[in-house]
């Protein structure tokens, strides 16, 4: 079979498919997306991906892009590594934190670096980047309480896609001007996940 | 069984989840949120969605949220509707539009009725709302090029739960200050919606 290619940019969401790739111990190859040159939007990334934005994945079916997408893909190529409940209601529920993670807290995470999205002047974007450090400070107090209520994974008991993902999206919190140490149980899932050895690979 | 229960606000994504409850055949309750007075965020509600958002539903294991989250559930308690594909590309790929909708194509509409989510100042809000029109009118773009391809139905020729996705943030374009008729195939695939009984059933 083909292996899959994944088109990354260090210290994005497609850390999050890496992992899953990692952990799932499926082949694949990384083909690195140059931001600092705007890699993304030249034709030929365009032509791999017309959003211009990672992370994208070659599967023998076709691309996919959206970071919930691929790590559902990820799981399903994958069964015997169990990295997603099973059951109905238990991988909805993990569709609930990654479409979470995915529409709110990306989203809010966003308005710093990329505020220009949302509107052109200059002080409007200044206006949304101040209120990042409070927006992110919100999602992580409700992942915090909702989210890593029993543990030891977001899922309870059952390491999932959904860890890498909540992992990835917490090493943007410093840069965003929130301390992690306010939410000590993010603090001990990080933690945990640095010592998975699948999780050390990808960010090798 | 004891009914679903789906907390929905009128011309809300809840309609989403309300299409696809109708076009499954499974039973379920309606419980209506109002906005107008701010119920969203009452003690009452906020026990039920913490997120004081909706939609969220009620099933007999628990609560959900999370659009996407939601329709991939229901898809998966009615499997002889086939309201999603049933391969894990075909799967994924549905997921990657409905976390499309919710990420980009919502979140970019979301900017006119919810700016003060994303800054606190008077003018960077109205200068946010400035550039819905243009932000909704690229996802629109973008859908009827890249999703909207061979027709009839978002996925081809299987109608899924993304049908409905679509069609229901199709209803917030004029609001936005975008003419939908820029784009036929939106415009062809509402039509065909609106001839569907479980869509008439669900706008009643
Ligand atoms: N909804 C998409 C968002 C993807 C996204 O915004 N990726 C960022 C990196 S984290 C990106 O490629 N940004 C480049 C740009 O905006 O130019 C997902 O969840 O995968
Ligand atoms: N990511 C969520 C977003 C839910 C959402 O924002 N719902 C809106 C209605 S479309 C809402 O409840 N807004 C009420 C408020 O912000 O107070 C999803 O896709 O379900």
């Amino acid at each position: 079979m083909t292996p899959l290619t994944l088109y990354y940019t260090p210290g994005t969401c497609a850390l999050a498919v890496r992992i899953a790739l990692e952990e799932a111990g499926v082949p694949y190859q990384l083909e690195r997306v140059d931001f600092a040159s705007g890699q993304q939007r030249t034709p030929e990334y365009l032509a791999v991906n017309p959003k211009g934005r990672v992370p994208a994945l070659i599967t023998p079916h076709g691309t996919l892009t959206e970071t919930p997408a691929l790590l559902a893909y990820v799981a399903h190529s994958a069964p015997q590594s169990r990295l997603t409940p099973d059951d109905a209601y238990g991988f909805a529920r993990l569709q609930e934190f990654h479409s979470y993670l995915a529409s709110t807290v990306h989203v809010a995470h966003a308005h710093r670096p990329r505020a220009s999205r949302w509107a052109d002047e200059p002080e409007a974007q200044a206006a949304m980047q101040r209120k990042v450090p409070h927006n992110m400070t919100e999602c992580f107090q409700f992942i915090e309480h909702h989210y890593l209520g029993d543990g030891p994974w977001v899922m309870g008991a059952q390491y999932t896609v959904g860890d890498g993902y909540l992992f990835t999206i917490g090493t943007w919190l410093h840069s965003d001007g929130v301390d992690i140490a306010q939410f000590p149980k993010v603090v001990a899932h990080a933690q945990r996940m640095l010592q998975r050895p699948a999780v050390q690979r990808a960010l090798a």
